[in-house]
């Protein structure tokens, strides 16, 4: 609970900056008057990130009557970052400028079973390289690299501690990856990274109390409180996936049984199909990306057996929602993630009658449930904001951004 | 997120007072370095306190060399503080000084079905009365009653939105109980003064992410994140009893079917022993109270179905505890209220194994699960706490506590 003078020093400028990358022209008067902070507090803080070449002063606002006031924003050449997005079937990489604008996209397919960590860091060097070459840009121009994997990490170690759908235990990512790529790197996972890019861009703006279910071959909840993102005591929070939907359900990865994402991840939709239809062409037994395709492709036919798995599956969401809308009271629930752009809308489309049998009334009145709204790949947005956070953190260490880019 | 000055002040003035109800005699200094506010900040925080009476000055600390220190402490008879805890099956009042230290408790009994608003009502008025009678003290001296009454609760308009277990909807409190109480009243419901009684004098003290599971009648989980109370959108946060345990169960009271509630609270314990054991003695199918201690005797007795419906209990109680542990990732679970009190450490010696089945290794290890350890009612301490909390915030307004005490 306990924030040194540094601590808050960085919260504000942190703030400060998302405030002008959200609302691209504005004045010192109007960040101080939206932050709370004063305005002397406000001019040194964008003081300090014109100097980085993080802001612009770029014109003049009238004050109706007094002296015009200077209007900055973020100078997008001031930097790039990188975010990886590292799931179970992908390997995503995009390159922002300093305003997250995306710069370059690149993704490469992993193949199942080519999930061993060399296997995975190699991916990640090369989509790297290659949105490098496709930006045009170098890494000397980089401010941070944000990369997120799946499962359980230990950010400050730089270690991915539980990867279930991978069998991952303790692998060093962070040594693994500074081997060939040398960049500040920031670890964190998905989860996390979602929840970031809807508060700073997304359905989340603005808002205090947001939850991100995140539908891959993995599934989750990434939870803000108050307008900031919620790790919990090990930064393990979010781990909805793991609760459990069927008491002595289906066999999960993690040893329990029954959980949300045997039911409602692409392997438990494909379990769904296969107990339907074990011989439905729909099925495409090693492959999720493709199962799931063509499940989005049969609902838009009219495949009666795609729409059984839809009506099967939202029947198992609603009911985990309505959990996450009763324990947590959120302003908004966004439905994120690979699985959620195929089928979201199908999903949607039958999930709030489920929750509205198993929500309370009162919560459910106050939750909007929507789905990600996001340009571009959320989960690289957010990895590369949170390397952004640390590139400010540092700021005025010794090993921090000042020294580094001078 | 936006906090004014005036926010800032009366959540400092409240943190300064909790720190000093925690640590009886300290100085300013020590409050200052704990709270990280300047000593000019602390120190005339603590000046306005005892202007008001609730701090006195009570000696002095050696400063290694410098000027001795003043230290300071609560003033116990700085005002009286009324904690109202209303469940399904009991009215119970405690008075406490400005300490929190209890001056008089009383319980009325509340008889099946005696669950009508004017009855409740008038039950709250004749165990404040009597509490003031025992403790020898008068209205004038109280500087607010907190009111927990379970369900869901509009704080600020002081009404009882939905309580499930006896469906009420919309009952106006505020203005019922003013017609019998003249004192400034605070309602709210007992997750959430359980929360703050954990954070202020419990396993909560000292801890940032904290969950108080509520064991009685109805059954949810008050949330504390980063040391503060976690209230959610609508003040409806923790609804963990209306959290699905066994899709298609047992009907609940709020419509749905297979809640927690309905398995590990009071009633559904009792169902789980009719289910077992129809004709048992220990069965007092009209009464809870007497079902749940007939059972605790049962279990120190060695009674077999009594050995079994706890067995059973803990099962459901441990796949929901360990959801929580999932979702949320805290440092500790308290299990809280009077079923809690009554079965606790006989279900706290089953569940941990359940718990350990289905919880994720790494936020398990982080979590201690443990009884609540707060002599007297957390509920009526908590809801007292709340009143002193919302007599804080009022001083320097026109309706606030020093005018009313001048
Ligand atoms: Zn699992
Ligand atoms: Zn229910």
């Amino acid at each position: 609970m306990k924030r040194t003078s540094r601590d808050i020093r960085i919260a504000n400028r942190f703030e400060v900056l998302r405030r002008i990358i959200g609302a691209p022209m504005v004045s010192r008067q109007q960040i101080a008057s939206e932050t709370g902070l004063s305005l002397a507090t406000a001019a040194n803080l964008i003081g300090e990130l014109m100097e980085l070449g993080l802001l612009v002063e770029v014109g003049f606002q009238d004050s109706g009557g007094g002296r015009p006031r200077g209007v900055v924003s973020v100078n997008p050449s001031g930097g790039v970052l990188v975010g990886v997005d590292v799931a179970e079937t992908y390997v995503h990489v995009e390159l922002f400028d300093a305003a997250l604008g995306v710069l370059a996209s690149v993704e490469e397919e992993l193949h199942p079973r080519e999930n061993r960590p060399e296997q995975v860091v190699a991916h990640i060097a090369s989509g790297v390289q290659a949105a490098f070459e496709a930006a045009g840009v170098g890494p000397d121009r980089v401010l941070g690299a944000g990369v997120s994997v799946p499962g359980q990490v230990d950010r400050e170690g730089g270690v991915s501690v539980y990867a279930p759908n991978w069998d991952w235990h303790d692998v060093p990512l962070r040594s693994l990856l500074a081997e060939s790529l040398d960049l500040p790197l920031y670890l964190d996972n998905p989860l996390r990274a979602c929840v970031v890019a809807e508060l700073w861009f997304g359905a989340g703006r603005g808002r205090d109390d947001v939850v991100v279910v995140n539908l891959g071959t993995g599934v989750g909840a990434g939870l803000a409180f108050g307008g900031t993102l919620y790790r919990g005591a090990t930064n393990s929070a979010g781990e909805w996936g793991h609760t459990t939907l069927v008491v002595d359900g289906r066999l999960c990865h993690c040893g329990s049984r029954g959980c949300v994402e045997t039911y409602v991840g692409a392997p438990g939709i494909m379990q769904t199909l296969r107990d339907l239809a074990p011989n439905s062409p729909l099925l495409h037994p090693e492959d999720q990306t493709a199962t799931i395709e063509a499940l989005a492709h049969g609902v838009a036919a009219g495949d009666p057996v795609a729409a059984k798995v839809v009506t099967e599956t939202a029947r198992y969401l609603g009911v985990a929602v309505a959990d996450l809308i009763n324990l947590v009271n959120p302003e908004v629930i966004v439905l994120s993630s690979w699985v959620a752009a195929r089928l979201g809308e199908s999903l949607l489309a039958e999930v709030g009658a489920v929750v509205a049998q198993h929500a309370l009334s009162r919560p459910l009145a106050a939750t909007e449930i929507t789905l990600c709204q996001i340009a571009g790949n959320p989960v690289s947005l957010g990895a590369a904001t949170f390397a952004l956070k640390r590139f400010l953190a540092g700021i005025g260490t010794p090993a921090g951004g000042l020294i580094r880019r001078v």
